[in-house]
């Protein structure tokens, strides 16, 4: 069958800073090197394009000021999904369908932006054409705040949030040195299974800033009476401590400590369990043990939407990746994943290739056990050296009275 | 008495992104202004005087870079106190060792920044001064990002923290946007008593963007039979609801929201009772009643501390009121606070000036009635009127490889 020129693209799970710099990518570099390309944007992602939910790129974005505009949103401007498509061989009708709307739209070209469900988008949609001989071209974009791709350096929209998690860290730092009474503050950061962006808290040490005096990453198992001990050094040391922990963080029987709360059957006013984050378990386990203030703060979604503070580096590679995706699959590729090749940490030096799709889905990659050191209480030099060149540059938000501007989907 | 020449300044309760624009504009109009006086810092407000510690501002802030960064620097530099004065007939002996120190460091303007409590030691101090015909000037500087002082517009610190609340709502709004599926969002805001910061939510209303569906402040008692019945009409409507509402929220029966949970005893692994916020008990009861995603985030103390997004108008009247006190203190005027006053709106006009501390102290400001509209769940355009002006313009923060540099005391 000859070729459809065309192209559809999607996002996928969570939102980040990045997401849309991705999409810009695609729409600038198709707009630009393929105009006779009609860019098609699926609504919440393939589970939108089943629904034939879909809107052509260019009603949308008109202008060099909406691609800046579209970049500088937070969240997933076409709308996401958590949906992850069957087996090829017990329902093959999702798929008739999915390429039912690819042949009726002239699509030729498949991208995908997201993390590791997407990428089994991917993988599965890519399988399935090459076992039906269809043409189409499937790409898949990384996005991730969690920065748990394999093969790539690190994931777009993972330098903003890391940028955003250094910066409050230092600012709840100085906000908690203030007094003179004993304080401890426990920070919370997102990572179910991986630390990356735990680790980030450590970015706010420097000349100006001692950091947190601990970091916890899911990676270790957490051991409460070492770290009992070790707030009760510190606290004889100074009068403000603050700690950082990731959500994800579990005893060494695998218990997740923000699941501690459970077993003495804590409910609320309605009969629910009352699921307290990890922050929360080990701030009133501090409280209990010394009677000193607490305070258990959740960086919780703001850090994964807080483009008024993104990192230029990150939005930058995010809009490569995009770009890569349409260059790659106009020449030829499909079944891959655009990643981030690092050459050089000082000058930072990185590039864009594809890689095999296979050796990326339904993986997970964690920090390195070489990184986490002071037994499992801190990330080493090493860490800090592969975050410092993500998170640098500022993108300065278009002001509207105060407040920053974002492109709004036009239905 | 001859008059003392040399300036003690002091930092106290809850830290702001702008009290430190305050002390810059303190410092530098001394220093320059007043070259022949020293300027003092106490540590820790009173209760650091009290031990006589304190440092010599010159040692701290030598450039014009080094006043450029204390603006910019979050929390108290000077470190901060919870600390009221005794009465002066129920222990003169506090009083007598404030006045030996003010004495011996030749002390003839004393300024506090700070809020409510404050402003209580600025009138204690002053009364004091004049019981005994001592020569000290004491003078307020108003700092609350809770904006409940009388008297002034509005309160420095407040703008900052307007600004960062109703563009990180902004920035959730569109977070919570991107799935199909129901999704109440319920955003906890800072505000016991007076729903300033609540209401600043609605800055996130424009063109790109339609603001929370319902906005409950602390002025109004909470109806929960109400509320559900609004949430349950607007979820037939669309699928993701951002609600804000005070952490102060309370019931007709004067009961806090956040208290509800409470009596049915929930208590954490260590058998304390479980304290959740409003936001969390709201949140568990709209997913009780309708079974629907929610999700309940704590702005927490980043609204107080985030200086990476400070509003250049607030930075810049926090500074005006540290100029202004300092040059009303040395043109012979005590027991005062420095105002705001606003004089237009459009084009924004708003000097400074001094006002009898009595009339401010110990007293409280809320939101008027008229600004609260549709039954509770919302403010009026007036408010925002109010608002707008004080959260324009940016402060670029000086970056130090991708982070905010701040000015720390050296000790």
């Amino acid at each position: 069958m000859s070729e459809n020129k065309n192209i559809l693209v999607g996002q996928s799970g969570g939102p980040t800073c990045a997401i849309n710099s991705s999409l810009a990518g695609v729409v600038e570099t198709a707009h630009i090197k393929f105009p006779d390309s009609i860019v098609y944007g699926m609504l919440n992602g393939i589970q939108g394009l089943l629904k034939e939910r879909y809107v052509d790129m260019a009603d949308q974005v008109k202008s060099s000021l909406d691609i800046e505009l579209l970049k500088r949103t937070p969240s997933s401007f076409l709308g996401s999904c958590r949906y992850k498509l069957p087996e090829i061989e017990q329902d093959e009708e999702t798929y008739k369908k999915i390429f039912e709307v690819i042949d009726k739209l002239e699509v030729g070209h498949f991208f995908y932006i997201g993390g590791n469900d997407s990428m089994d988008t991917i993988k599965k949609l890519s399988d399935y054409a090459k076992k039906i001989g269809h043409a189409c071209h499937f790409i898949g974009v990384p996005k991730t705040v969690d920065n748990d791709l394999m093969i790539t350096d690190h994931c777009p929209g993972f330098g903003s949030a890391a940028k955003f998690i250094g910066t409050v860290t230092k600012e709840l730092i100085k906000d908690a040195l203030v007094y003179e009474r004993k304080t401890v503050t426990i920070v919370e950061v997102m990572g179910r299974n991986a630390g990356w962006l735990t680790g980030a808290t450590a970015l706010s040490r420097g000349s100006d800033c001692a950091g947190p005096d601990m970091i916890y990453l899911p990676e270790k198992a957490f051991d409460t009476e070492a770290f009992l001990n070790k707030v009760d050094a510190l606290l004889k040391e100074r009068n403000s401590l603050l700690i950082a922990v990731s959500e994800g963080i579990k005893l060494a029987d695998g218990t997740f400590v923000c699941d501690i709360a459970k077993s003495n059957e804590g409910t609320d006013a309605f009969g629910h369990t009352q699921l307290a984050g990890a922050a929360k378990v080990l701030a009133d386990m501090v409280k209990s043990k010394f009677g000193c203030t607490t305070r258990a703060v959740e960086i919780n979604t703001l850090q994964r939407c807080a483009s008024h503070f993104a990192s230029a580096t990150d939005l930058d590679e995010a809009y490569a990746a995009g770009a890569a995706a349409v260059r790659k699959s106009f020449s030829g590729e499909t079944a891959k994943m655009i990643v981030l090749n690092r050459m050089s940490d000082e000058p930072y030096l990185c590039g864009t290739d594809a890689y095999d799709i296979n050796c990326i889905s339904n993986l997970e990659k964690v920090v390195p056990e070489g990184w986490i050191c002071d037994e499992g209480t801190n990330v080493t030099e090493e860490f800090i050296d592969y975050l410092r060149p993500l998170i640098r540059g500022e993108v300065t938000p278009y002001m509207d009275d105060g407040i920053p501007r974002h492109l709004s989907l036009k239905l």
